[in-house]
């Protein structure tokens, strides 16, 4: 079912300071920073020829990521994203194994345009999982 | 300078329940168990199109993860590798910024029978790198 990893998600407190680590001192081809008020988050992608690292800055009062943040002062992986054909079969299939989706269990529109949605990080092995239809 | 994301290793308690997961649950093509004692861990490689994610159980009494799978009762992700074409001469560039290389700061031969490096997480956004000759 899950097919690529979209990408794995790092939160930081500076996305500057982080960006440029990545790209001067790991030597990695990184983008502009992209406000993403929706998602409480200003992102910056590391392009790696096979898959892409986003680094994520809080954005707003209400970012997802900021109680990450407090308990991870110096920043870590907050999720992985698989991609996947179907979002809503795989949704069912899922849920009916038994694991748990968070929010409402409907699809949001992600921060690439496509639907997402988020799983129980205690249900897959203390990893918060991003699914992207692809 | 860093290349392809080689694998996401993720620490888990118990291999078999975990590689279900990844398998069944989530339909993903996975490896048999092999263990490899002079790490300390048995792995399973699941082979996702673009990169692989390794489950990494402990194995023997001087696990390297055996700490970390106490401090997260549920697993976690571990550490995250990419990959280089000269692990000397990435390692000098790398601490000619100041950044730390956990161990001796040689090289070692990994689990997949290249050489590696792994750098410090308070120099890597809370992320522990490892980086393997490609």
């Amino acid at each position: 079912m899950i097919g690529r990893l979209n990408h794995v998600a790092i939160a930081v407190k500076d996305l500057e300071a982080s960006t440029a680590l990545y790209r001067d001192t790991l030597g990695a081809r990184v983008s502009q920073p992209q406000p993403e008020p929706e998602h409480g988050v200003t992102v910056v992608f590391v392009e790696l020829p096979n898959t892409k690292i986003e680094l994520l800055e809080p954005l707003g009062a209400d970012s997802p990521i900021a109680k990450f943040l407090e308990r991870n002062a110096d920043g870590g992986i907050h999720h992985i994203c698989y991609e996947v054909d179907d979002i809503l079969a795989a949704r069912d299939r899922l849920k009916a194994q038994g694991a748990r989706v968070l929010g409402s269990g409907e699809p949001r529109i992600g921060a690439h345009g496509k639907p997402v949605l988020f799983l129980h990080p205690k249900d897959f092995l203390g990893t918060l999982v991003e699914l992207e239809q692809a």
